[in-house]
């Protein structure tokens, strides 16, 4: 991605309030007063330009969406698009998203979206895949009992590590689609990034996983 | 799979009795002494012409092998086959493995081997899957408390379907493979049918999975 620099989004973010999360850091465990409805929390981590977290706010008017994006070169263009999409079920946070038990509280979410992660390839950054082990205790603590994990990537190394680091934590593959869009799930909110993998013919990848209760 | 007629297979099979095991229930619980030495069991249910059976025995003298495969037009190749390969570790069985607890004591086989299985992708047909759970319950009984089953296949839906069945029956899922030749992997001892789909440059899945102790 390329990461132009954009002077006015500092100003943008502040200015654009009633979509970007000031201080999230203060909502631990009051997430639901942000939002209109009292209804699922949902989040995507890596929320990018955000075409998945304004589709889904629009087909998903019951659930609440929360798009954590650190880069503010591209969260700018997610927050215009949310207002685009004039949807009141979404809000965006511009933090790094390295530990979300200092965001949420225990219990507070009920799914969590992770797409188009960046893969770490090397194996000395295993540890900064958003499927590590240390990741998934953080998602395990802020999710519901119930509470599910999806990832999409279009990257086989990631997803075959990931499908094993699930295994390994003890969680329960409850979908795996390894062609999504040879499935033409009509579900299914597509990202910036998949639109160009799929054009390519390149197999885009999804798992739904959750934890044994 | 073309299924010639052949007349000769039934004296052929009863011939070269040194390979192909002529009352196989009568050696439950006994496998390891038709074998020259006493080595961990491997087993593949549906061993077709016996490609892989073969290579594998040629690989690893230090596994014994039991190729199990129930149409005598394809077994007769498979012995034929190891015949060739000049291996003293490897039989054949020529039976429907409906139930391996009837042909093998609990804790009897170290690793089980599923290649290019029937998918039956009708969802009235999903019992005869070979990783439907009742099958994973006869797999785990036979199977070592640390013994494995991999599944190699071309077929997306059997692939996405077994990640899933495996995770729910509690299985751990060790390794995934989404693109096997992509690997080169020199120890990947391939099938006949795993050489004619890769050849077309189709993906072959592996997953290597156990059961939690």
């Amino acid at each position: 991605m390329r990461m132009r620099h954009k002077p006015w989004a500092d100003d943008f973010l502040k200015e654009n309030d009633h979509i970007v999360v000031q201080e999230p850091f203060e909502h631990k465990g009051k997430w639901k007063d942000l939002f209109k409805k009292d209804q699922p929390i949902h989040i995507e981590i890596g929320s990018g330009k955000g075409q998945f977290i304004a589709g889904m706010a629009s087909l998903h008017p019951e659930i609440n969406f929360i798009g954590i994006e650190l880069a503010k070169s591209v969260i700018v263009t997610a927050v215009q698009k949310v207002m685009d999409a004039e949807v009141d079920n979404v809000c965006m946070v511009n933090v790094d998203a390295k530990d979300l038990r200092e965001m949420f509280a225990d219990n507070e979410i009920d799914h969590i979206y992770l797409n188009f992660s960046d893969p770490w390839p090397k194996s000395r950054h295993e540890k900064r895949r958003l499927t590590f082990h240390t990741f998934l205790e953080q998602y395990e603590a802020v999710l519901k009992q119930d509470g599910k994990v999806t990832l999409k990537t279009d990257n086989r190394g990631l997803f075959e590590y990931s499908l094993v680091s699930f295994s390994a934590y003890g969680m329960q593959l409850e979908e795996v689609a390894l062609d999504l869009h040879g499935l033409e799930d009509p579900m299914n909110v597509t990202t910036e990034y998949e639109e160009k993998f799929a054009a390519k013919g390149q197999p885009i990848y999804r798992c739904k996983a959750s934890f044994r209760g």
